[in-house]
């Protein structure tokens, strides 16, 4: 079921009932009630709480808890606790402890300090997670449950022996043969060919820092494989017990795991958290202010979003964040408690909860902030999210509508992951991925990530006019094919430079790029090469428009089928040279382009190719705000959102009417005030 | 006894005599008497000269070193050897041996590389130390013993396993039960509750380097007394064999130990290693030429007399300073060395030790130069430093003179080592810390520092008009009713951001800042935030003035008492709060500001409050010059230390001796040179 | 014998015959041979195809390989494979495995993780290379061996227990006693003194990340044993089996080693690995775009050419470079492979073998490109090394011929190992060696290096005009005499500051600097110092030209018969002190330079004194073009390289004839069009 149909819009927070000091909860409960709160989240880091010693459990804590709950009406998302290990297993058991890649042993003191491969730490999380479900499943103030917490948060890398171990374990099954690994891996070169299963580790400590490029992919989808393994563990449990109407979540989204299919697997919705204003060094200067650092947020929702089209913020940022690592933010301005949770909104959240109800004062999150500070009082942030709660409730309509995306971003774990240890690729691509976001948010063109995946379909590309797959380094036939019916149909694909020299191990191809691609696109590539960084960069002409190439340059050769629209400019050796070259297959079309993407070449691709803004009936804005629309039954909700401290103008075309103040706002001009919002409903 | 009573201005100088080419001591004793030097310091990392291997013990060497000195008439100050353990000892017993956090030990081949935990160090050192001082106790020409040298130089943490068993048997002495442990560090946050005291260890690695905030405060404690417990051993030795008259002291000052306590307990007086102009990183670029480097070791040096009202330098810079590690420095310009001796003495000392007679030709530290070079020739730097010396002959009824500073900045340990595990105060503090100081330099109103400790009196905060506690955020009580008893009998007081929002485990109050304080303080903290680095810092008009805020801010809100005195300005959400709140309590005033100091912020205070320059009666000078003054039974000496390259000038309002010189000079302008000094005598 | 009687002027490329894909090798091996390549390297990491398991040898796979060649006429350089450990022993023999300072071990799946010195290797080492040469030797094919591959590059540092163990050995053979042992490495100093054999081990970790000075450069000097002793053990059994016609090299040049000692024991010639286009981070900013980075690469040449007058390019750039570490290059811009190649035979190549045939497409090294792209085709890459290889034919008779330099700058391994444990030095030469490169580039007075060494005769320094030893701070006692024999009969001498100061232990002198070479020079320095980093450099006006001092000055004291050339002046203290003293000695002359140079003062001292431009009597040419001129039985290559990308101008004074085209170019001016090459032969 999708989170649409547990919890429509409401309202949140993480809440600590473990602080000892806090015997009767009710006051808090009440106050939160009050503010428009209907959920807290409990529990996830408790062990101790549950299992002081091994294999003792008590129950009487949350029992009690959980009765308040019941009592005054809050609803409770329960946690296992298994993203702390107490100190007895930390100590008795370092097997279980996750460790550098130089070997050394994250201790207790911190959280995430275990490895998801030790028997004994997956024998403790059984019973664990068997011993709570028995116990809480079907408890009434309970209406679902967070897995873990945060999944590789802090580090998403495993070095333990326990990780060598099931490393060689998940190897033998992928390859049967050393052979095969070997093969697969390109182990012949420099000499590293495997003879015994005995000699694989997990990668360790070499001359350079890291080793054999194929062998450190396969050990991100171990990694990956591993995260998967461990949640599923545990949701496996808990589907046993507890009723169908309680759902399972956790909450992300971090590197190294396939979140899609952990989510497929073993969660009903994925949750969210999300920090608009993250943290800054409190030592270093300060970040750029040209553009505001929230906004950026909403790339995070769009690959939120590909996960789950409607999802829930489980952690959504109510104060200023800060670490004993040396990290601070400022407080939120007012306002942009409010603009965070529309903007979460907007992008598909069905439920937003914040962290937290009250900051701790104790222990290693005492400057990460939430709503209420270290005395408790009622204060400006309590009354923003009571304001914001309310709005919501205004919205209980928009629960389960839509984001309704002109484009997307093709997207895959192959490439994500191999980019780790491809540095050109991973420079290109980072590149690219900005430029199209800014683009998209500038041009109010606005964009979804699509991954592709094994289970993919021709029908979920073809809700996009248009498909952008900047840099697909790894291409597997499958998603050749898929891309291909696609354009045949008359889709629009664009691909950047690099696309398709390598196969699913990381290995290059020993045919011209785009490799299997080749059909696909109208251009093969001759050479390329990174851009000389001490000359400008070479321009691209393209009928008026003049693009600027960024990063890396494919020298084009077109095919006969090849339409050559752009070519380089200026003084580099391959002025003249094709740069962007269009292909018609069926009703489509498919344009590769030599370059990675800068904010004004992909405008430029928006401003010339099939792309509509859905707003263009109703509304327009600056571009300092971010306009969103999400769609339900015919049933239309209207986003703006002012990210900047400055008023700004937008221009309704028609008359429509504001939600969250319950009135309609006249056709024409009108200034939305700073980090204002606007739900307009139609 | 004070220093003054052993040594009134006198000169001496660190010797070598461990190398073995220079079999006859006399010519280099001789010559430093010519020059002036009447004291040398020896022996300090001379551990095998007097046991070769172990329980082996010999004191030929030093006998004769000793005989030599006795018949020169040169005065020795012994050291105990203990910095640098023997290699039988590194290598035999590697439990002596330090550690960093991951574990790794400290080996042989520097310094400094032993624990003070270790059962096996300090058997060792007892018995070196017994031995030392029953051989050479009352020897006739030492006049006193330094400890080990430099403690926690080079390293302040301490992470061997020695370490984290006497860890154990600390907070066993101090917590008694692990639930006190458990509560006071609040383990409870991220499941770190200990259930066996096995389980806790000084701070290991962990997912993201650091472990619970309160375990490190408490872990910096632990290595302060073990710090002390070292020191105390040694010095309990001594003083059970040496003459009443030989005195005890240690050369410092470094981290994480409590400086005030280890001279109360263990030394008659603490002794200063001064580097003005010490060594910046030889491939990176220049230091920032505004302000004079040497300039800021005159805070420093107000550390050191917090500690001793008069102390001695041990080692005063008298060459460039460089290291293997790629440190380097300029050599002092002509005048330098006198002005930094000069500096020494114009801020409490009263004993002055060059470092070193000769510069290392072999070792570690052979780009460490002392005054003569490698070749030991007679320099220009052996030059000034005679006629430095001749001149503190000129000034030794100054020895036993007071600094006279006209404000105090209150700081206490419990905040310094908080801040190592607070960035956030770390940052702010910083800040405060650097801009009262330059304030106080420029506009001519010394400041002293002045310790909260456990054993402070009301009179010795009394004996200031002015204190200024820039951010205590940890506020413990005893301090709260002293600071209320100094304002209530007149005293001004002032308190910035962030004070008392924390308790003496670094865990934040549950109450509104500033905590305990709220009664003294006219204003409590609605809500704070760091300041936005992307936009201008708010402006403070104050009166006339107009203050900059800094780094934070509280937005205060005044009690009924609290009188408004200035608000933050432009273009913050907070415009129009309270940035400056003054409380008139009994005869005297505290003053709540809101944000961290600025140098121009710390002038308007030093302008707007009862302070007054000592110096307004006989003399005014430019900024560039420090002006400092020293008194003792009426008599006045008045110091002028010329920092620049460039002539300054001075003012002076009657005709004054002065002493270096001994000319009497007239009213009226003149002019310092460069580098210069005076030291006029009322 | 020399490399010229081996193969002069011949191309070749490096291959990997060990890709399973390609069991014909014939159509590769074909193509080459047509595009002018006629030798390949073989073999270099293929040890598991010898050895799968260990002691059971196969040689089936290269016989095949050699077959093919011997069958199509290409000649081999077949590499012993030691650089890469195979798997079964990496993992079976930890003993054999390099580590780190910290003892971490460098573990399997990158390369070079062994350690020279474990008997284990050594055995491994000792079978395979036998093994190899009583299979391989003699075959028609191969015409020389490669050892290992790269000595010393990834680290040139080795911490493993095997060298230790050999470290101690080393140690008793050069020392003898403990006692003499801590006598030359001043262990007294910080009480290092050892006691017992056992006590000594490779540098390990310490509280300051180093140890003992002079420890540290004899481990330096130990490494380069070790390298020395594994590189002959292998080049001894080589000889036992190898007919006299093939030859033995290896491919360098990396860092603590003594190469030229290296290339008298073992090899018949070195060959150089050169990447003119050597990749930089892609992260960070752009490299300095006004000095070509190929250009630099020259100066490496001049240090590969004291090693051997005619050397090998065993390495040739011939594509963009990158890494999984994060480097990355842009490409060749045509013309600059041919440009590279002609630079490496400017400065003394007589072979030049590309890197590599084909990028590889697995493996560590799949972003290090070779000629040819992944995909294999034909390419403007191999165009142009066809073009070029086909210039060098034109080239035959310049093989053996002698590049002629109107100056030297004197080096040696003492002082290049001590500065890296001493960082004043490092920055000092750095600074000078940049300098007088840059210098003699410009001004087209082109230079060698001569490196001083047991061996060298007066002879060898008698082949230049003027020698500069910009700062021998070690200065052994047989190369002062060397050097004032060399003054004697007529040679110029310059020595820049800091010479001298130190003996052959890098302990320093008890003399006035520069020590031993006090009769040579005619001044010795009273005092020294680091520039002030916050002021403007000193100037040294020397006649009408006005030099620059930089880093350093030594305040010089004129001997009797050492005239003042120059004096410091501006701000400094020193102003008016010499900074350039001449002393005549015989029918020759030393300056004594005060200071580092910078590119402005070596060209003034170019300008100065007595040396000649060898192009005078035939060319001139812009600063931008280096020029070159090789020599041998009165014929003369006239090499003209213009590295910019702007046509460059070059006036010829003669008719001569351009050897690459075939044609005569007229007297008078003519345009050398971007990264253009000349090569007039007369």
């Amino acid at each position: 079921m999708g989170i649409e149909s547990y919890m429509g819009m409401t309202t949140g927070v993480c809440y600590y009932p473990e602080h000892w000091e806090e015997k009767d909860w009710k006051p808090d409960l009440l106050q939160m009630l009050e503010n428009g709160i209907h959920v807290v989240r409990v529990a996830e880091f408790a062990w101790s709480f549950f299992e002081p010693e091994e294999g003792v459990f008590t129950f009487d804590f949350f029992d009690r808890f959980l009765e308040v709950a019941r009592e005054t009406g809050m609803k409770v998302i329960f946690c296992t606790p298994t993203a702390t290990p107490p100190a007895w297993a930390s100590n008795q058991y370092p097997e279980i402890l996750n460790a550098n890649r130089q070997g050394v042993l994250y201790r207790h003191g911190h959280r995430r300090h275990y490895n998801y491969n030790s028997p004994k730490y997956r024998e403790l999380t059984r019973n664990i997670v068997t011993r709570l479900a028995e116990h809480y499943a079907g408890h009434p103030a309970i209406i679902g449950w967070q897995l873990d917490n945060e999944f590789n948060c802090g580090t998403d890398e495993f070095y333990s022996q326990s990780d060598s171990l099931a490393f060689r374990v998940y190897l033998r099954k992928k390859y049967g043969t050393l052979e095969a690994l070997n093969k697969a891996w390109g182990t012949v070169f420099w000499n590293q060919s495997y003879t015994s299963w005995e000699e694989v580790f997990v990668p360790r400590p070499t001359v350079a820092g890291y080793t054999n490029p194929h062998m450190e992919l396969e050990f991100i989808r171990f990694i990956s494989q591993s995260t998967r393994e461990f949640a599923k563990l545990q949701s496996d449990i808990l589907r046993q017990y507890l009723p169908k109407e309680t759902f399972i979540t956790t909450n992300g989204i971090f590197g190294n795991v396939d979140n899609h299919a952990m989510t497929e697997e073993s969660l009903d919705f994925i949750t969210y958290d999300s920090y608009p204003n993250f943290a800054y060094d409190v030592f270093s200067s300060a970040p750029d202010p040209k553009e505001p650092e929230d906004r950026k947020w909403s790339r995070n929702l769009a690959q939120v979003r590909s996960i789950c089209p409607h999802f829930g913020i489980m952690e959504q940022q109510s104060g200023p964040c800060g670490s004993v690592e040396g990290y601070g933010s400022p407080t939120p301005n007012p306002g942009q408690i409010k603009l965070w949770t529309l903007q979460s909104v907007a992008h598909g959240a069905d439920f937003v909860s914040y962290f937290r109800w009250k900051t701790a004062t104790i222990g290693s999150e005492i400057y990460w902030h939430g709503i209420l500070d270290y005395d408790g009082r009622e204060n400006r942030r309590l009354r923003e999210v009571r304001e914001t709660a309310a709005g919501l409730q205004k919205l209980r309509d928009a629960a389960g509508s839509t984001y309704k995306a002109s484009f997307a971003l093709l997207q895959d774990y192959d490439n994500l992951w191999d980019n780790r240890v491809d540095p050109w690729m991973e420079r290109i691509d980072r590149q690219s991925q900005k430029a199209w976001f800014q683009a998209s948010q500038k041009s109010h063109i606005p964009m979804d990530y699509l991954y592709l995946r094994e289970n993919t379909t021709l029908e979920q590309l073809q809700r996009y006019p248009l498909l952008v797959y900047p840099h697909g380094a790894i291409l597997r036939e499958s998603t050749v094919r898929l891309l291909e019916a696609y354009v045949e149909q008359g889709g629009t694909l664009i691909l950047g430079c690099r696309t398709g020299f390598k196969d699913e191990y990381g290995r290059c191809l020993r045919l011209p790029a785009p490799g299997l691609a080749r059909g696909l696109s109208g251009a093969t590539v001759e050479e390329f090469t990174f851009l000389r960084p001490e000359d400008p960069a070479p321009s691209i002409r393209w009928g008026e428009k003049t693009l600027e190439a960024s990063v890396f340059a494919d020298l084009l050769s077109p095919d006969p089928e090849g339409e050559v629209l752009a070519t380089f400019e200026g003084g580099c050796f391959y002025a003249g040279t094709p740069a962007l070259v269009r292909k018609q297959t069926g009703r489509g079309a498919v344009y590769a382009y030599a370059s990675a993407f800068t904010e004004e070449s992909a405008r430029a691709f928006l401003e010339a190719l099939p792309v509509e803004s859905p707003f263009a009936p109703y509304l327009e804005g600056e571009e300092a705000c971010e306009l969103a629309l999400r769609e339900k039954e015919g049933k239309k909700f209207l986003f703006v959102l002012n990210y900047s401290k400055e008023p700004r103008e937008i221009f309704l075309k028609q008359p429509m009417e504001e939600r969250l103040e319950g009135k309609l706002h006249p056709e024409g001009k009108e200034q939305v005030e700073p980090y204002g919002v606007r739900v307009f409903a139609l």
